[in-house]
């Protein structure tokens, strides 16, 4: 069976000048079939101001109307994308970028008006993702760079969560590859110490998943994402990873999630 | 041999809320292997006016610095490239958005600072098309979509004439494929008089090209136009057709250039 790696790399490192040519050095050197995944956010906030667009931010997650939607469209798909891709070239990785509406790789929902209507925002079934694809392109040697703009198949475009992406892509690529799921960001992993980078847990699988929580090692903002991560190894994805993104290349780093 | 159709739509189709839905719905319906290059100017000066950015032309070419490299990236590769490939998409035509950093299809050279400094614009070699690349997408039953902003390998982006990226992508199919380039604007085709739309040219060869030139039915613009059209046929290119955006499936309209 093939062996596929999606990795995501979060908005905060996408940002800086300097955390992101290094990463993208790391990712074009990462050996195997590979899926980047990107956010963006700060960059569009950015842009919405210039353009005099209101950024309204509800739960976390941005209100998409018409005119977000064509500014996210075009910072995540077309300035981010296109700037990631020439960079990948640059270091030899053969780089495509992907909206969900590029070869019909990924169909997401408009999510229900109801009780918040977020406009322009999509939900993502991993049944939709375009596997057979998406390994067409990995076995001609292409590595996919998805952004987070997604379609319906009826011709609109919709904003999606770029970490939901990720885990998307990874479900679906499971179907047809072991697939490992990389979250890169600015911390070395689930820490049971926010002040000590050294406190990282390596492994988290569901049984010492229970104690952590129960003695406060892991807590609020880490645990819908550890479940998020248990969910998708329970349902196919061989590993998930949360890692700093100097560490891509390093197979002792970050915390595992496993089952 | 494959037969490849590499179709071209003009910035002012691009542009129109009218005209643009209805060549997409007919383009969708063109049967074969297909390629589509958009242009789309007139949206990248407004987001620049908007943005505060100078839209600075010299001979009809775009100036491009960096502030506008990032417009007419997010413009063309992203707002419009995404958006023409999710309407495809809708109209059951499976299209994949593509610059020339993806998947290393085209590269580009940085035109010379001298005689004039255009900044980051390229100058396409059709020997740089990735034929091979864009026929493993069309075998897949992928139509690719190409914005013109393309890369020159190095990482950096460039701004190129979508013309220019038509012509250069049906030269460099023309090694691998049959290929018929269709250049789809708001006139019928080359008009011998150009108040009267029933006065197109049907056939144009190096033969009779010569007399229209004489006799002063062809001038002024239209023979740089056809001057590349010959000199695109000359080199491979089966025939060129220059005919109006709501006759794409009309096989009688049209000017066809040819040897």
């Amino acid at each position: 069976m093939d062996k596929v790696t999606v990795v995501k790399i979060g908005g905060n490192v996408i940002d800086s000048a300097e955390a992101l040519p290094a990463f993208m050095a790391e990712f074009a050197k990462l050996e195997g079939k590979k899926i980047l995944v990107h956010g963006g956010g700060k960059i569009a906030t950015r842009f919405a101001k210039q353009m005099e667009v209101e950024t309204v931010m509800i739960e976390g997650r941005r209100v998409t109307d018409m005119a977000m939607l064509d500014i996210v469209t075009m910072t995540y798909a077309g300035l981010i994308n296109k700037n990631v891709v020439a960079t990948l070239q640059s270091h030899g990785c053969n780089a495509i970028g992907l909206s969900g509406a590029d070869g019909n790789s990924i169909k997401a929902t408009k999510r229900p008006a109801n009780p918040i209507d977020f406009g322009f925002v999509g939900d993502i079934d991993s049944a939709n993702v375009n596997a057979e694809f998406l390994l067409t392109l990995l076995n001609a040697g292409v590595t996919p760079v998805f952004s987070a703009i997604m379609h319906n198949g009826e011709g609109v475009l919709l904003n999606c969560n770029a970490d939901t992406v990720a885990s998307s892509v990874a479900l679906g690529m499971s179907r047809v590859a072991a697939t490992d799921l990389v979250f890169c960001f600015e911390k070395k992993g689930v820490l049971t110490n926010i002040d000590d980078e050294n406190s990282v847990i390596s492994v988290i699988t569901p049984e010492n998943y229970a104690a952590y929580k129960a003695d406060g090692s892991i807590h609020s903002g880490m645990i819908p994402k550890i479940d998020g991560a248990l969910k998708a190894v329970a349902q196919g994805v061989q590993s998930v990873t949360i890692k700093h993104s100097e560490d891509l290349l390093n197979p002792e780093s970050g915390t595992t999630i496993k089952i």
